[in-house]
Parts: C-alpha cells; structure tokens; sequence
C-alpha cells in the first residue's frame, strides 16, 4: 500500500472508464495505482459484485482495511455474495460488535427492509434538553452518521417514539427538550417489509430516511433513500427481464457469463417451446381445410400474432401497474371488463385492416379466387376473436399467477404469445369452417 | 374551509384506502372533511396529477392556499400536467419571486436535472465563520428548508465552491471558519443532465441530495434522492411499456381513459400489423410447397414463435442494460458475437427439442409417412437458423435505433417478434427446399 510513484499513476477517471472491460486482475492492478486518498472513495462507489470481487483479491492481510471501512448494510451486501467459505473467513475479520452486527442483518430477507437497513443510528431520549442531546450527538464518532440527518428518539424500551433532524434540532431554542422539537408522527417500516413496497413508501413521502422498526416497536435500523434508488433499478431490472421470457440475471449483462446466461434463457426459451408444440398439434386437427384452401394457411402467421402482440400489451401494463400498486388482486373485475371491450375495440380495427388487404390483394392481383369477399370476412372475424382473446389472457394471467402466490410478472409477453396462438388458431380455423364451410372448405 | 363536525370526520386511512376508485366530486368532497391538521400532508403526499385535479375542483378563492403550500419543484409538476389557461390562472395566484422561479422551472426539458430540482436551498460564504452560518441558517424560515440538510457555500459570482451538512456544522468547533469544515470536492449535476443519469449518479454515489450547476458552474438547486425514486420508477414504468408494444401511458393504467389507452395501444398494433402482413406475402411465395406438403404449415407457428421468443429475450437484455449504461454503443461488437454463439446454442437445443417431437409423434402415430426423419431434420436446423436470427436482430435492433438517435426501448418484444417472422418463413422455407427437394417436395 505504498504510494504509487508518478510514472505509474492512475487517474480515477480514467479507471472508471476502462473498468469494465477490465480483467479482475488489471482491475486490482490499476485501483492500486489511484493515488492513496482516491483509493477508499473508488471502493465505496463500486458496486457490491464489483467491491466483493476486489476485496478477495487482494492478499489476505490486506482484506481486513477494506471490509472495515464498508458501513455495515453494505459489507452485508458484499457478503451475501461472496462464497460461504469466504464470508465466514471475511467476518473473522471484523471486531466483534460488528460481527454482531452483520450476522443480524444476514439473518433477513435479502429483499426485506431489515436485509436493506443501517443498523447503526443516532438515538436521542425524549426528555434530554435540546443541549444535552446536540453534545451527546457531538461526542459520537464521526464516521457513524457521515451520512445521517435525523436522530431518533426511543423510549426505555428502545421503542421509537419520536424523530427530529439535526438541524431542527440545531435550530430549537435554547432551553428547549427533545419532546418539544421531535415529530411524533413517525412513519416507519416494520423490518419484514418487502422492499418494493419500503420504495413506494419513499416515493410517496418524500423523505431521504425512514426507520425501521420490529414488531414490538422497537427500533433496528435506518433505510435511506439512496439505497431504495438502488433497489427501484434492481427490481425493475428484474421485472423487465422476467417479461422478456427469462430469468432475472443475478449481474450486469456483459459480466454474467455465457454458462449463466444460458441457463437463464434455455429453461423459459424450452417451456415456451413445449407449449407452443400445441400450434402443432392443434394445426394437425385441421390439415385437411388446410390442404383444401391453402390459403388460409398463409394467413396464420398474421393473426396469431397479432393475439399475441395484444396480450403482450395487456400483460405488461397489468404487471407494471400491480409493481406500482396502482391495480389491486380485487381490481381483476374492472381490469377484466376494460380489457374485453379494449380488445373488440383494437381487434376491430385490425378486422378492418385486415380485410381491406385480402380484398385490395384480390383486386390487385386475384389472390383469392372467387371466394374473396368471404375470406375477407374471415379474417376479420378471427382477428376480432383473437386480439379479445389476447387481451383477457394477458390482462387475467398476471391476476391468476398472483392467485396461485407465483411472481405476476412471470406473465411474460412471450408466455402469453404462447397461450394466445394455440387457442388463436382454434379460434381461426372455426371462424374458416362457420363462414367457408360449402364454399372455399 | 371550516371544521369538520365529529359526524362528518373522515379517517385519513379510509379515505386513502379508497381514493383510486372515488370519483373527483367524492375525492373533493372526503379531502373537505379531514381534520384540518390532516388535510395539509394528505394533499402533499398525492401525487401530480391528483394534486391538480384536486385544486382544481375547488372554488377559485380557495386555491391560492393549497398552490402555495406545494414546493416550488413540485407546484412546477402540477402546472405541467394542466391545460395552459388554467396554468396561466394559478401563476397569479403566487407571488412574485415564486412566480419567478416557477417560470425559470417550467423552462427547463421536463426530463432534465433543471426540471428536477428544487430552486430552493441553503446558502453560506466561505469565509463564513461556523457560528455565522448556523446564525444566518437559523434565521431563515423554517418551512423554506423543511427537507433540507446540506449548505451550500458559493463565491460571490454564486458558483459552487463547497458543501457542508447541516450537522458538520453543527458539529464544527467554535472558532472555525465554513472553509475549514466544508467538503471542497462537490459531486454536482449539470442543469441539462438527463434525469435518467441523475439517477445513476445518485445510485453510484449514495448521497441524499445533489446540488444543480449550470454550464458557468452557478448553483441552480437542488435534487433530492427522493424526487429520484420516483424518476426511476417513472422511466421503468416508460421502459417497460414501450417494450409490451405500445407507447408509454402518462397516467397509471386505472385512471387512463379508455380512448386514451385505445389510442396508446392501437397505434402500435395497427405498425406491427402492418409488417406482420409480410408473413402473409411470403407465405403466398410458397403456396406450392404448402400444398404438396400440408405438413410443413404445421409447425409454421412453432418455429416462427420461437425466433420471436429468442429475439424478445436478447432485445429485453440488451435494452435494460443500455438504461443501466453497462453496455454503451461501442460494445455492440461484443454484444453481436457473444448473441450469435448464445442463438446457436439455444437454437440447438430447440433443435433437438423439436426433432424429438417428430420423431416421437411418427413412431406413435405415424403421423408424418415415410419422410419423417427428413422432416425432423428439416424443423431441426430450421429452428437453429430463425432462433440464431432472432437473438440477432433482438440484440441489434436496440444498437440501430440508437446510431438512428431514436429510442432504444421502441425496438418492443412484439416488434421483433414482428421482424423475425418474415424472414423466419422464408428460412423455413429454404431449409424446407433444401431437404426435402425430391422428397416430401
């Protein structure tokens, strides 16, 4: 850890525009390099992959600087990732209240609000004198609350009864006590709260910390604001993924690797090929109109799609909206009801679209022999019958999963697509059989 | 305005639990009968477009009031969302300096950092000694600062030069200047930075708060982390709805107008359409085939489904990681080669996958005659080349868009399901030819 000499130093800028496509050992190499008062603040803005990698390869008695100089939910962070051989050599390193500490917030939920939390806090009581508190909170170390702005105040039972920022508490009169300067209407988040639901509470308070607190009341932790930034981008990140027709990747897309990347795409990538077998099956049962009137083959492609890119449509806004709670379980009625009339109405313009081709091509090019018109009429009855079907599936399906306590937003556009051609070519094939049946069939 | 009698008394949590599925009349009239002490945080803790809903349904005399209780960054939200006449009418409801800042607001890109901040913020001289500055920070009015815990120290031309929080301040020694105790090296955030990056910055660095500087480095305001939950949020929301395929909602899914959503949905449906009608006009090129080997529709929408569902997974990646900015445009040569190697590899194990199903149908039923291992061949590398050519065009499509200086999100799981189809046919097709020329065909 010496310092670095001139003709080998690294400008933090530079690093950070190389990182990464850096390997992890021109990674060490180069943070080595930064002049030794940017070498800390380089390691606190990496991210918890990236400081876990970093930490671990470094030599072991160089490690114990490094995780130490991590505030607790971060170095919490970095442990959940890192093997569980190498977390239990990691937390020897620490003193043992810390320690204490981190093996606490281990023990949540990675995606509660305790799993999210700084267990470390500025606590005031109730009836100290605004002085006493101000040069009790003066006395406590520094780097503790390097980014806190509130004290809290608990009672004997270490219950949360109050808080007040430091600089209300600054600013109150002299002679004045904590009761007379603290809110009393604390809103706080019990420790088991998913982190979805502490982010919506974030956004729709406005403040940049809220505590946390366990079942009897009493006080364990802070979640900040800047974390739930972090946790809003994440499970959007995972969301998107999953509605993609995937798994959530656990690290950033160029650095999951091949192996990982694959397994995460093949599993959806094959079930959806499994139930998308049923097209085939479903197209056997009617080989014989098919081989009657060739072209109602040729338009299959056209409408099962278009059933799809509906549903796709219906399910993204259903999931999204249950993620921001905007639609509740109980809604599924006044969602349902929309989404049927929606899907008339936008399978009613394709109908129009649709049959306009069959007859322009007819009269363009005689396409479609004597029978046009009818034809015409098929296709648009189907793509009404489709595109309805497309929305109620891709609306509901996010209702059903959430039933059935599975992820809504498992109803990825390509699972719905799947649901959607099957019954979309049902639906297709007895539309050509009512309106062609004596005629084209 | 006067107070509720006891019989009258609504309970905030009541009517928050209800307020999604009031109507504006019944939304009026439950906020009316709050306890007074209550209506003021009700009504900050709406969101925009229910605050401007909600002050305007009150009588004119009464808005004054409740525009002037709102922050100037979020009362500048509330005038964006509402028709211009009626924003020109609540501007002469504030006073001067307000109004002033207001307009310098509503100037700013909706989406940059300008748009973002708040106008208002702490103050303090470098040369300041701690004691003047807590003096001077104390005089100010309270609710000017209410969420505020950072000064900001400028020079005389108000150029950023330091930040200092409220409780280092508080902390510093007697005797030392605001020079001594600031931090010199300030993270800022340019006035026409993207608010996307804004997020960014705040998940990178972790602070509560940024100051906004503008192109002469002069302090501007100030984003807090909280108004960044909600951007994220906001632009996942955008994100996520463009790639189900239509365009992004201003308004949550419930409170959308029907014709609005119509419109919103429609208007891609009726693109994908379009483009989807080429499938039509391809298939019609191998009407000839499909007649002599009915077989081959069959498994039409198996194969076209899966180029989709391969493409829809790569484009979903490679759009959340540009958000994200771990992938930039110049790694579009990574992304390209590492998604040809990933579609060969699904598209074998599809392959594989869909040669079994024929083969196992055939020795079950028969149900393909005596060509059945050709055809199986044939569904085999025919599923390799569209899954291949899927993940292709889906991780490209977003790179495009970008050199096009277009959105990246447009390029929609249904869009490429779309752009894969066409040539998926005809890649079927071909393999179909190559295969089973002499044979089935």
């Amino acid at each position: 850890m010496s310092e670095a000499s001139p003709e080998e130093r690294v400008y933090v800028e530079d690093l950070r525009e190389v990182w990464a496509v850096l390997t992890e050992e021109d990674r060490l190499a180069g943070w080595r390099r930064l002049p030794a008062e940017e070498r800390d603040d380089f390691f606190l803005e990496l991210d918890t992959s990236d400081q876990a990698a970093l930490v671990l390869s470094l030599p072991v008695k160089e490690r114990r600087l490094w995780v130490r100089l991590l505030p607790p939910d971060d170095l919490a962070d970095v442990l959940q990732t890192v093997e569980p051989s190498e977390r239990h050599a990691l937390m020897e390193l620490l003193d043992q209240p810390t320690a204490r500490e981190i093996s606490a917030l281990l023990a949540y939920e990675e995606d509660a609000a305790g799993g999210l939390m700084n267990p470390r806090f500025a606590r005031v009581r109730r009836d100290s004198t605004v002085e006493e508190a101000v040069t009790y909170l003066r006395k406590q170390a520094q780097d503790h609350f390097a980014r806190m702005h509130y004290a809290y105040v608990l009672d004997a039972g270490q219950r949360l009864v109050g808080v007040v920022s430091f600089r209300e508490l600054f600013a109150a009169s002299t002679g004045s006590i904590v009761a007379d300067v603290m809110e009393k209407d604390v809103v706080s988040v019990p420790e088991t709260m998913d982190q979805e639901q502490v982010a919506t509470l974030f956004a729709k308070y406005g403040f940049v910390a809220l505590p946390v607190v366990d079942a009897a009341g009493v006080m364990r932790g802070v979640v900040s604001a800047d974390d739930v930034v972090d946790v809003v981008k994440e499970e959007a990140t995972e969301d998107i993924q999953k509605l993609g027709g995937m798994e959530a990747l656990e690290d950033p897309y160029l650095r999951t690797t091949f192996a990982s990347l694959f397994k995460k795409r093949a599993g959806w990538l094959a079930v959806l090929f499994m139930g998308e077998m049923l097209t085939a099956t479903a197209m056997a049962k009617y080989e014989s109109e098919i081989a009657s009137a060739v072209v109602l083959a040729v338009f299959i492609p056209l409408i099962i799609s278009s059933g799809g890119n509906s549903g796709s449509q219906a399910t993204t806004l259903v999931i999204r909206a249950m993620a921001l709670e905007e639609v509740r379980p109980r809604d599924w009625w006044r969602v349902a009801r929309r989404e049927v009339f929606m899907g008339l109405a936008l399978g009613g313009v394709l109908a129009a679209f649709g049959a306009v081709r069959v007859l322009a091509w007819q009269h363009a090019f005689h396409s479609y022999g004597e029978h046009a018109e009818l034809l015409a009429v098929t296709i648009g009855v189907a793509l009404i019958g489709v595109v309805t079907w497309g929305t109620v599936v891709g609306s509901m399906l996010p209702f059903v999963l959430r039933a059935l306590r599975l992820d809504p937003a498992s109803a990825s556009a390509p699972l719905v697509a799947t649901l959607v051609d099957v019954l979309g070519i049902v639906i297709y094939f007895n539309v050509a059989a009512m309106m062609l049946g004596g005629s084209l069939l």
